[in-house]
């Protein structure tokens, strides 16, 4: 068990890449992972082959890896980081198992959702159990400073899937809007992940802040690339489908662009396939044509450059040093990955 | 908003009833009802919309009542009481929102099922969300102990729900296998409800254990009346279809008690209507008429007595009072509710 698939973008650019950040955190990522087996245990059979599942199937664990590098950037050498990044992990994971079923998804990370081979009240529920255990694990970590921090990015993660699903197959959506989502339905996981590395280490409220902003924008400008790669034949490679986000009717950034950018036919395109879910042969194609000649790829790597300029400049408060310059090495990575 | 059904059985059994306790808690409820609809609040619309639906759907609030009322039989006088009997009621609601979509229940205290108006997707996630926000509560009171015991809860009760999953359908499952389910999915938050009460307070491990003890048992007794009066006509009167656990084909100890004492037709009949999930009209007259042949109403709450005392027996090491006195009470009334 405990496959995790290294991370290999980076090359078009030179630098971009997430290789020193998984060299520095690879005798601590071999403990996350021992926490991770040892913690989706139970005397319930299910649980541990359902959490395996999803958790050997090759995730990048980023998250754990911003909360252990975090940490020692700001010198901790303790043991709770180990706990704090793998509590970080399984609500992570918790999240996936819980979209799947929200989203109706058949596929994750390339293989059948967890939901489709247990079904959904399984999944729901092993979910929760994952959660409970996150908690107990913050718990030994005896910080509530911690604890706090996660468990307001669990309440707001929720929060964020819950207005998603309102305004999901809005096509007029606006970029802010879509934006509040992101904030909180991926970029707050990261934001805490970085946060607690810092309070776990005791370090000053400006340091927290710092990689607070640093996993927030980082989160921001992960998730847009995600969005953009969603619609380029890039993301084959990447053990998603090609259109899923389109197929499951979501409005991403892509689309709130050509949407805003479109003629009357055009939008008249976006509310047949999305807000009404009338999806036929070819549309997908048609959608990537709208896409490519508003430039929305583009733009929208472009505005997840600008959010991942922010996230280095939220670093500079640190002395330089290998941890600094392998998570502000991450960023690159993270925009470099849409090429 | 805030409407809570009162109690009102225990007229059959004379001195049963949950009239004390629920009197003594008032002031301190009305304190717990504020906070849940302020905690439950935010800018997603949705959520205090459907969170609303069941936390004004006319719950019993016992669970609450128990940490409130463990707090101050331990001579508690700060705040944190209120804190943590509302985290415990977020924890319940987000179980009950889970459930329903694991069960794929239509009702849910007389009332459609939120899962119903709103869908599955957003009783998942509002279910998180109520989580998220009983952790902060949590956080807030700085009581680390409390926050280990309830996440150890919210673990263990996930889990059961899985065992469920397993065993729910198998019509041999043993009488302690079903228990090991109902001191999971039921027992585990009454007994985490009336641990914090202690802890709060600060009381000695003796204390903490006592009433442990007395939440697991009370809630034991608690889940088998309820599996009683799923087969009995009384349970109209509760807002419960009656044969709901036979219609979702859930193994419980009256079945668990008719099928080990039927003949090998009455097995067929178990197995056909509950493994296979063959029903026809008549399947649940039937059901009911073999549960009254085996005596199997009368030895489940013959059962449920049993735990009812170990509940009232843990209760002996506290002083004599008015608390003591009510919780005692809420002992014979959770029993006196099968008649």
């Amino acid at each position: 068990m405990g496959v995790v698939v290294p991370f290999e973008g980076g090359q078009d650019k030179p630098g971009a890449s997430i290789d020193t950040l998984v060299r520095l955190v690879t005798a601590d990522m071999a403990l996350v992972n021992e926490a991770i087996l040892e913690k989706a245990q139970s005397h319930v059979e299910l649980i541990p082959e359902l959490a395996g599942h999803l958790i050997n199937s090759g995730g990048k664990r980023i998250r754990p890896m911003l909360t252990l590098a975090a940490a020692r950037m700001c010198g901790y050498a303790g043991p709770h980081h180990i706990r704090l990044a793998t509590a970080v992990e399984f609500m992570h994971t918790a999240t996936l198992l819980h979209d799947d079923v929200v989203d109706e998804s058949d596929l994750r990370r390339g293989k059948q959702a967890a939901r489709v081979i247990w079904g959904n009240q399984a999944s729901v529920l092993v979910g929760d159990y994952l959660l409970g255990q996150a908690f107990k694990m913050m718990v030994d970590t005896g910080s509530l400073e911690s604890l706090r921090i996660l468990a307001n990015a669990a309440a707001v993660i929720a929060e964020g899937e819950v207005l998603q699903l309102s305004v999901s197959q809005d096509t007029s959506t606006t970029e802010d809007s879509y934006l509040k989502v992101v904030g909180a339905k991926t970029a707050a996981l990261f934001s805490a992940a970085a946060e607690v590395g810092a309070v776990v280490a005791n370090r000053p409220k400006t340091e927290q802040a710092a990689l607070e902003s640093y996993g927030r924008n980082l989160g921001i400008a992960f998730q847009l690339v995600d969005d953009a790669l969603d619609y380029s034949g890039k993301q084959a490679l990447l053990g998603k489908g090609v259109g899923d986000d389109f197929r499951e009717r979501k409005i991403t950034l892509p689309v709130v662009l050509s949407f805003r950018r479109g003629n009357a036919d055009e939008r008249l395109f976006w509310k047949r396939t999305l807000e009404e879910g009338k999806q036929e042969d070819g549309d997908l194609a048609h959608a990537q044509k709208l896409i490519e000649r508003h430039r929305a790829i583009e733009d929208t790597i472009d505005r997840a450059t600008h959010y991942g300029d922010i996230a280095r400049d939220a670093l500079a408060i640190f002395p330089d040093g290998a941890w600094k310059a392998a998570l502000s090495e991450a960023v690159d990575f993270c925009i470099s990955r849409a090429y």
